[in-house]
């Protein structure tokens, strides 16, 4: 999928919703501690009831990994699952890896390759060789954490050298890397004001956001800052909508809170002309 | 596993040297293949030749990954088996991970609850809140990336403020978050020449060392600019050691590699007067 093609699913579901899969054990409603495999049934059903509203899905590898090989079979269910039903949705792995070359390669054949995700995100600390092989898949993305949603960026991500922060170089120079069609970049949206100048340094590109919601970042604010003329914009809700209720209702409600993220930007959208 | 308890392996093994295993399946003797987990088989027969010239072991986890649940089968039967067999062992997870506070929670517990590994890799990116939780565990470690060992280095690591740079940051903040008991940096042996300034910054702390070998480091640069007090090294060589050889003599030749790099190690000990 490309830059366009993405901008094409966005105007279709007239939204730019990105369901986060952090399906953590403890929280998942125990009537489904029964099932084989509570986790992806979980999943299955949240994904049932809320892919209409919803361009993208974000598992957060952390909560797979946790449980060893059985959470990575639950990871690589959700994805074939997701990619066999509804095939048109954009699948990111939060994985957050990078490493030298010959070691991030593997982590692409991990995600890109051997799972069917379009899209892994990526740490820049360790510069151009750990983020390029993750580009070497055709219609695959990587997303390069710039600005992130924790306390902790600012211990890093601010340090500023000439006037020049070190999220800005990031932002400035892996442009060199990939482009539009391949490269997006994490921008919290508990730091929403900055996405103002982040969309001088990067005008065109996809932003993923996460942040809205449990972390307080508000949605009306990554609208009016980061939408651009191809909407420019995933953002991302978890805890908000996978874990709205923990009755058997919860894929209702799921639903219910997916349908409302959509419908406000299915506002924004069209205040922006883009639908 | 505490600074002393450390340094009493080193003296007892007159070793600093950690055999990285990025046992990368393509590489590995094609007479293994056959067995029903040949990156384990591998591993076992590497770790059994290897073990009384090493002290530490370090999966590279991106060459299980990329397996998916089976590879994670292959990393935890690895792990299992070193802490069985060679209980002395610091064994060291290299994952970089590194995410906001309840998902690098959950990284943790993989690593260092679920399966016992003693230390893991971590990317400073995030800051602060990313690496805290892998530091609740009661004797174990966080290794993070500070000066690491590939070209993509320069790109971010020296964004300097003020004549402080970023890896510098992250060596001196870091110091806040956790002790020399329970935290360690990954500075590569490709910058052998820095280890005399870092040593101004963390004159105690332990340091792991990758780009021994294959990757051009000198291992007696390392030992002249990075020893202290309590040896404050562990060197990683890893293709050098497990892919030596790849008949049905690898691991003799792997124990041969390990012994030499051991012997090597002894003598910068005792002119240190470490042993």
């Amino acid at each position: 999928m490309n830059y366009t093609g993405l901008f094409e699913k966005v105007v279709k579901k007239r939204s730019f919703l990105c369901v986060g899969l952090d399906s953590e054990i403890e929280k998942i409603p125990s009537f489904l501690l029964k099932k084989k495999d509570p986790i992806f049934e979980f999943n299955k059903l949240i994904i049932d009831a809320t892919h209409q509203y919803t361009v993208a899905y974000k598992p957060n590898v952390a909560f797979y990994e946790c449980h060893g090989a059985s959470g990575w079979n639950s990871l690589e269910a959700t994805a074939n699952y997701i990619k066999k039903n509804y095939p048109d949705i954009f699948l990111i792995a939060d994985a957050k890896r990078g490493d030298i070359g010959n070691t991030s390669k593997m982590y692409a054949k991990a995600f890109l390759e051997n799972m069917p995700f379009d899209a892994i995100t990526v740490a820049p600390y360790m510069g151009e060789d750990s983020v390029i092989p993750f580009l070497s898949y055709n219609g695959k993305w990587v997303i390069l954490l710039a600005l992130t949603s924790n306390k902790g960026a600012d211990n890093f991500q601010y340090h500023d050298e000439d006037g020049i922060k070190l999220f800005e170089r990031v932002l400035s120079m892996s442009q060199k890397w990939g482009s539009t069609d391949n490269m997006m970049y994490v921008v919290g949206a508990t730091r929403a004001e900055m996405l103002k100048d982040i969309r001088k340094l990067v005008p065109d590109h996809f932003l993923l956001v996460p942040g809205v919601g449990a972390q307080g970042g508000s949605l009306a604010e990554v609208a009016k800052y980061g939408l651009n003329s191809h909407c420019g914009l995933l953002v991302n809700s978890s805890r908000g909508i996978i874990f709205a209720d923990n009755t058997e209702n919860f894929d209702k409600v799921a639903g219910e809170k997916a349908k409302e993220m959509q419908s406000e930007m299915e506002c924004y959208l069209a205040q922006h002309k883009l639908i």
